[in-house]
């Protein structure tokens, strides 16, 4: 007898685990730890078995909070527990090798399954690794890119749709925040999704949360977009690209890796999904970023054009400099008020230009300035209060104070400020240790949590003069942060030594 | 505090899980899923964290019986809990690349690192599939194998170890039991460790466990194989290769992989572990082996001897036919039994012939023989009893009854008889349906479990004719492998369909 009554219990764990007697075991003829396929009317899920003579009596199924709300039951229904039979598509991945190429309905059994929910993590690792390691062609990236949208919820517009992107991997990237008004302002469609952080100290959905909602649903945005012309919305609430999630959680993640077909595919697919037409592609390169050659970016923007081309979507491709944070302000509150200063008029240069810069792809994309006039005639939407409007208005209809101030913004009531140790030059200014203190001291969970950058490479300090200041609203967390920023030379000034190595003591 | 009391708790699973109170969590500053390492002072493991608010109270953490074995613990014992740092050496994993090679420190860290159980079941994989799709060089491939020796127990004889290998891939090979006695017989020391059944019906462990113990430790197989010339044992209780252990058991058997490199340090590992220095290497070729076509044999055979000479072996490999099983019983009883008929002079040929040649191989090695009249001499040994007196010995010696009689060994109670469709010659006996029947049948759990074949590749028979017959200990698994053999075609007979494939009905 294969069914069972499902039983919620106060579990915490991520990894799908259900808790049956050893009773029931012997009677499903399994053994503990084996994958079983847990199925209600409204869903199915894959877990792997936990028994004990204890807690669960025979002929019950424990599942966590988690699982019962996946298969959306109510505790002590039924629910039918099978054996998991390996998915056929697992052996599509196994022949992958050098050379060999996945056909296109092989990679589609390869998404549906894993979106199913049919896979192990152990076979969703198998799978990412063959593109880790090997590497996929463009055909197969396409094809990849194209299930994965199918799969997931897809918006489909009257008119054409335009978006930015970044590939991330710099600190303080906050012009999506600039850019969307500033399209909308001049009456194109940018109903941009965004991703909130993972490994950094904000996503733009981090950021713009701290002004309004950023959860719609898809009609929502269906409804609302078309009017205001620009939206910036999580795109995590929309189901986009379901394998996406999985393979990123379950696998990029706990692994560190970021293979670049699946990087590739990964943002495509959501712009399939969301119906995007005409894209501006920012790509930091350099030291620290995730392109640290100019070769690297290069190669990157020819192959995301060309998949753009393939996909129906045509590209502009961006290099920007991402040796260091972009502008003064990491961290959501911090950015989000760095922002709203840069739409006034009081912002950060560096900010303001590339802002303005991928603003005027897009306008000159869209034939409303002439090639090379697109950043002047968005420099002019900014400075003229333009976009400032729009933005008011996006903060609006997302639920915000449209009229907020970026003095009205909170910010970590605990600071703490480096000082140079002696004068220079600043020659570095490390990316991924700022990340680590703004995280440190709490980013992106709380909000109020970052860091403020007095001075950027190029800059002459005095001994004692402010470096950077980190704000937290836990002194524990402030103490953290202070400590990791000791240990790790976030600011390299010219003439410090930056490593010793020696030959050991003599023997 | 990262002190906490160890509870036991009655839970089974094969992954490692410890349970704390969600208060617990929060005073260890970690969330739910996270990884830590419980430390006592006599071990050390990794588990993945359960949280939950009931079962078990602040201060404690819960273990199951695995666990707490596996820290040599007893319940309530103080153990110290840390958050997991990834293991350096996973970096080194990373970078793997087409083209790139692994230094010796890095495969040296890597190997310890997995060892001391530092790497998630999905870090293991990240380095096994670098592995799958990649591949090693000899160099790597000859590092991995001595620093997984180097991991393990050894063992360290006073004169040359001979040793007999199959990479296995057919069933019924149980050439070992007649080629151990035999070498033995004639003065060779040829302590064999084997293994058990993974996926195959019976390892040679498992078919001389019918026969007597094969658990024995790296003291007694000091102390016994030189007075005995020979042994039979399992090489399970030895750990001889704590890595394959680990790496089988948690991705290779999961995913159903066996990376070539894998599979050669895997082999190796143990013959340095156990001091072995000439050997010979037999690989079943052909249709439905591990070496489908002579050419993957061939390299394989130049690969391994290769590694040998990297590692001070003297290899001599010998392609044998493998399309079909070998001999005619297939299961432990079963097997045991043709082994003894076979030395007692009533066995097949094939399985005479084979346990002969490799035998005689061992025999030129070791100066014996003359180059090609190695299995002549063997041949005598084994008709002239030589081989029966020594295997008594040996059987003897490892706690067994020294004058077992072929008969005397207990098969399955349940039988049936598969008989042919109609007159004709066999042209295919696939192994892996008569794996998958003898697996259903119940082995190698079951040891009375089997497949008898009446009848092998080149026999003709008429319609009705006995094929083969099937053993089981339980009607209920008898009936199961009775219903596979209808599906899986194990005999083809000349003039039969194998697959028809048509167009579909027209439309």
């Amino acid at each position: 007898m294969n069914i069972l009554k499902a039983k919620k219990i106060n579990y915490e764990i991520e990894r799908n685990i259900a808790i049956v007697n050893s009773q029931t075991l012997s009677d499903l003829k399994i053994k503990h730890s084996a994958n079983v396929k847990v199925k209600s009317d409204t869903g199915e899920i894959m877990c792997e078995v936990l028994s004990t003579d204890t807690l669960i009596e025979p002929g019950f199924i424990g599942l966590t909070e988690k699982l019962v709300d996946e298969l959306k039951i109510d505790s002590e229904q039924a629910v039918k527990v099978f054996v998991r039979r390996r998915p056929q598509s697992i052996e599509f991945v196994k022949t992958k090798r050098k050379g060999m190429v996945w056909k296109e309905g092989e990679i589609r059994s390869i998404v549906n399954d894993i979106c199913s929910g049919h896979y192990t993590d152990l076979e969703i690792s198998m799978f990412t690794l063959a593109q880790y390691y090997l590497g996929l062609t463009m055909d197969e990236i396409a094809s990849l890119t194209t299930f994965m949208a199918e799969y997931g919820t897809t918006l489909s517009f009257d008119e054409p749709v335009y978006d930015k992107h970044s590939i991330g991997g710099i600190p303080g990237n906050k012009v999506s925040l600039i850019i969307v008004p500033t399209v909308a302002a001049a009456g194109l469609l940018i109903p941009k999704t965004s991703s909130r952080a993972i490994t950094s100290p904000s996503g733009t959905a981090d950021t713009m949360e701290v002004l309004c909602d950023v959860n719609f649903t898809a009609d929502e945005i269906l409804e609302i977009a078309p009017k205001t012309r620009g939206m910036l919305v999580w795109g995590g609430t929309l189901d986009l690209s379901p394998l996406d999630e999985i393979v990123i959680h379950r696998v990029e993640q706990p692994l560190g890796i970021d293979p670049h077909s699946q990087m590739l595919a990964s943002i495509f697919s959501k712009k399939v999904s969301t119906g995007v037409d005409h894209m501006v592609l920012d790509i930091p390169t350099g030291e620290g970023t995730k392109m640290p050659t100019k070769e690297d970016a290069v190669n990157y923007a020819h192959e995301a054009t060309e998949l753009g081309r393939r996909l129906g979507i045509s590209i502009e491709a961006a290099l920007s400099y991402g040796e260091q944070p972009l502008g003064k302000a990491i961290g959501p509150a911090l950015e989000a008020r760095e922002a709203l200063n840069v739409i006034n008029g009081n912002g950060p240069t560096s900010v303001f230009e590339k802002s303005a810069e991928l603003s005027g792809i897009l306008f000159e994309m869209a034939g409303l300035a002439p090639p090379g006039q697109g950043a002047n005639l968005a420099a002019d939407y900014i400075t003229k209060g333009k976009t400032k409007a729009k933005m008011e208005e996006i903060i609006g209809v997302q639920g915000g104070n449209a009229t907020v101030q970026p003095e009205d913004i909170v910010v970590g009531e605990y600071t703490s400020t480096i000082v140079a140790p002696k004068d220079g030059y600043i020659v570095k200014l490390s990316n991924s240790a700022i990340k680590k203190i703004a995280k440190a001291a709490g980013t992106p969970r709380h909000k109020e949590a970052g860091v403020y950058l007095h001075k950027k490479i190029g800059d002459f300090c005095k001994k004692d003069d402010e470096l950077m200041t980190i704000y937290s609203n836990s002194e524990g967390r402030l103490t953290d942060a202070l400590n990791l920023s000791m240990n790790l030379t976030p600011f390299l000034l010219e003439g410090m030594i930056i490593q010793r190595i020696s030959s050991g003591p003599k023997k």
